[in-house]
């Protein structure tokens, strides 16, 4: 069986062995012969995609009725993979929800570690720093760096563990949110056990 | 006695009786013949200011020990308008500072209303939205304006009432951010006010 995870930047691929990504720029989907169970949020890809026989939209078989009709597809299907929990999704942008008893509660969009380096550095070059994720959470800073560092990465961190839940990092960026919250498990293959669990409950 | 405040986007001016903006893109500072104490973040404008003998830089008479070499000057001279109090000063970045008995304890840089909102439509156009700031703060979100508003406020919010000092708001989307702090003071001549105690003690 084949699985695809489409977002902005890349085709996030799982076959029966291994993951593995293609870029947006510059892969075809022709070019897979065999079907594919895909979830999209890339409008462009989603065009394209939908032409494709052996293309099986996923998000077709999910119950919509616990999440909100703008959602990306790919928050509802990491969803779809827990009973409880908080998914902290870290991509281009990180998206925070919250499931309780097999319910999505809610959610929140905050930007991702490269759109915010960016952000701070376009408001002034002085603000020109890569983050340290070894921030003392507990102290105020008094230098640049943990200054912004602090700004994007200790307020998320407290509102994350506000919900004292289970924290489940995926995403890009996981590994570096990893340091702010050592307790947190990493699964990178969270949206593919939504996509395997819709597909053995619907398909 | 004339007072000016050099921002990255303006010339924010005091005389005896009004405050007024020239922007940095337009006004020529040369055009000024009186004396003018000024502070300066803007790295362009400062190269200009330090070649006119009626402009004073008050940033030679503070203090410096109590905070960092890198901190703005603008964050600076707001701290020393008071004793006790979060500061939070919403222009093109938001920074957050605490003070207590009159010395720093440290802050914090977050992306101001513009330039997050522009992150968060560059991420994706889904996520196009303006900020809702009348979000209800105890609930998470189901829809993306809101979902992008938590992002941004919710936990900006948390961060800056968790000092549990009183809250004054500055800079130009200080009207925005009493939303989410109905109890905290605007006060858009907080640097002045730094300025006047500095030129009232050292000059």
């Amino acid at each position: 069986m084949l699985l695809c995870d489409v977002g902005n930047t890349s085709y996030h691929f799982l076959d029966d062995k291994n993951d593995y990504k293609e870029s947006v720029k510059t892969f075809n989907p022709h070019a897979i012969k065999e079907k594919v169970y895909y979830i999209c949020v890339n409008p462009h890809a989603k065009k394209v995609l939908e032409t494709l026989d052996n293309w099986i939209d996923l998000s077709r078989h999910v119950d919509m009725r616990n999440y909100y009709d703008t959602m990306g597809i790919d928050r509802i299907f990491a969803c779809e993979s827990i009973s409880n929990g908080v998914i902290v999704d870290a991509g281009s942008a990180i998206t925070v929800d919250v499931v309780e008893s097999g319910v999505f509660v809610g959610g929140f969009i905050y930007p991702g570690v490269k759109a915010m380096a960016e952000t701070y550095k376009n408001i002034s070059s002085a603000l020109n720093y890569s983050f340290n994720y070894e921030l003392d959470l507990e102290k105020l800073p008094k230098n640049t760096k943990d200054a912004i560092s602090y700004g994007y990465l200790k307020i998320l961190h407290n509102e994350v563990i506000s919900h004292s839940k289970d924290i489940l990092l995926t995403g890009g960026d996981a590994d570096k949110l990893l340091k702010l919250f050592p307790h947190a498990k990493i699964d990178k293959t969270l949206i593919f056990k939504g996509m395997k669990k819709v597909i053995a409950k619907k398909l």
